[in-house]
């Protein structure tokens, strides 16, 4: 194999764990494949990544990630296609994203081919955990985190950055309503919202479980000013559609600058398609419904790929979205995981080959 | 030694590691006594607290905490007596405020008698870890982390509840100079900066290292919609005294409802000084220090107590306070401090015996 790491340390299973696994009965994110990459960050500079069986992590209690939340990750997905060669989506937009996300974080960044050189080396080893067919994928799953013992409130000097690997389905089943949010705020104007670090995701379980108690799957953010705006879906970017026109909010200190969104803004551009990046006003969806032109919603992100929003609820009130036929959602949906899958022309570049 | 929970699990070490440590030096949060305590949630429930020799945790790389940043935690502190008996300060209202941090990131409350009596258990264990005289101090840091394995966004079902120990001379050191904060943010309106979550302390080390760089050690974070108002400096509840009138804003869900603040408001009403609890403007501080009214600002907290701030800085200028006899900053810090050590009468009810 090769491997421009020198001295990339590879130790492997002595027997894999794959034929233990249900591929047609994958709960998300629950079993993982037989090996993970872990590289130790100490004395100022990263060490040698190394390849090992999955294994549990052994850390000090006051490891800084449980007490300050130090750590950051990213999500991806590898794909096989039908002759069998795996390949991966945009893998150097995460490894940006990932770097930005740890210096808002103060972790030091990750060097471009321990990431590159591991994560190749990692999924070729386990590349029976990819399957091919609509809708399989391996999600693979790069976080870094704080490992220093001592409750001091201060940066740890010592990190691990690992990559695991999770074959699945599809993320969400079903229909998804999304309730506004009018009370609860993910991010703060000035804070790290941009970023995939952990601190902003357990904010949003509360909020969540009480939308999923009024009947909703997920929230729909807004600005934490006036919320007077909607911003992303925690897991997701959000577009509209108003009449034959894509919206989605612009990317900010708020808001993450999802790879799924910027791809369905490049294939819908260059298929005529009128796209605003601009603030979209909560009030502007309402007219919308009102007058009928709210065509669609749907979310974009790494794990859902393309999810379609059926309704929204705001201030008490429900709104239903009507079916359209030749959706955006299902368009962009189709032409996505057509590039993943290696079923179309990849005339962006945006397949990796593993 | 009595405790009222059943099966409370004591597990003692063979060999103190307490003569290898040099009380005389110790760095913040670094070394740890014998024991620690944990608590396993599972199915539903939490299970029989144990008392066990302090060592490392064993986590699935996968485990949420790692992640999503699902984890709250408190701090406290032990004090000696010069008769050899141990105090903590208010603990009933870390226990409050660690449950409502629990409720916000979706983390099961955790049982009161659990929490006393395996904090008194394990502090008496580690009595001897509880140094007498000035300064002297055990910091307590309960914590929970979410452990179940499992990269899906939602709450872990499994969690952790810990309790470690640090014994700690006085957690700040020399002056005290702060940044105000003009661009970047703690916590959103609606948000979680009211909890102590793990999650809103990793992004305050980006800006205060930035802040560092230009001669502040700590920031005083402003509201994020206007950053017209002081809020708190991350690790302590700021207060102004303009005049002989003592300020500090009002806790909201940006904002730390803190147990020295309170016990200072407290103090200083009863001895007569006006407490004004409202929000403050960066404009009023600026025009105190024109017109020579701002005498003071200090942080509160259990780490520092009581820490007084010498300067602040904003929009590029930097601001000195004057130097002023009989400071309400130590006129506090003896005076919650001697009710700590038991060295004045206790008419509040905050110390609570080991």
């Amino acid at each position: 194999m090769d491997t421009s790491v020198k001295n990339l340390i590879v130790e492997k299973i002595k027997s894999s764990k794959i034929g233990q696994v249900d591929f047609d009965n994958l709960p998300f994110g629950d079993v993982f494949t037989d090996h993970m990459m872990v590289c130790d960050y100490k004395n100022g500079s990263w060490g040698t990544p190394k390849i090992i069986p999955y294994q549990p992590l052994t850390l000090d209690p006051s490891a800084r990630v449980f007490h300050y939340g130090q750590a950051v990750f990213e999500g991806m997905k590898a794909y096989k296609d039908d002759k069998g060669q795996a390949w991966l989506f945009r893998p150097d937009e995460n490894f940006r994203r990932i770097n930005k996300s740890c210096v808002r974080l103060a972790i030091p960044e990750f060097p471009e081919e321990y990431f590159f050189d591991s994560l190749k080396t990692l999924l070729r080893l386990d590349v029976e955990w990819i399957k091919p067919g609509e809708g399989n994928t391996l999600y693979v799953r790069p976080f870094v985190i704080a490992t220093q013992p001592g409750v001091i409130a201060a940066p740890s000097e010592e990190y691990k950055f690992m990559i695991i690997c999770s074959p699945a389905k599809s993320y969400y089943g079903g229909e998804v309503r999304v309730k506004i949010a009018e009370k609860f705020s993910r991010a703060a104007d000035g804070g790290f919202g941009f970023a995939k670090a952990a601190g902003n995701y357990a904010g949003q379980f509360y909020p969540t479980k009480l939308a999923k108690e009024e009947g909703f799957q997920q929230i729909v953010w807004t600005d934490s000013s006036t919320h007077e705006y909607i911003e992303e879906a925690g897991t997701m970017n959000v577009f509209v559609r108003i009449g034959d026109k894509l919206l989605t909010c612009p990317t900010s200190d708020r808001i993450l600058d999802g790879v799924t969104r910027k791809s369905v803004i490049a294939l819908a551009r260059d298929q005529g398609i009128e796209v605003e990046i601009r603030p979209i006003k909560v009030a502007e969806l309402l007219d919308a419904t009102k007058n009928n032109t709210l065509k669609e919603m749907f979310g974009s992100g790494t794990a859902a790929v393309i999810n379609p929003i059926q309704g929204f609820g705001y201030k008490g009130d429900k709104y239903e979205l009507p079916k359209v036929e030749n959706s955006y959602a299902s368009r962009f949906k189709k032409q996505l995981t057509d590039i993943q899958y290696n079923r179309s022309e990849d005339k962006y570049g945006w397949r990796y080959k593993i």
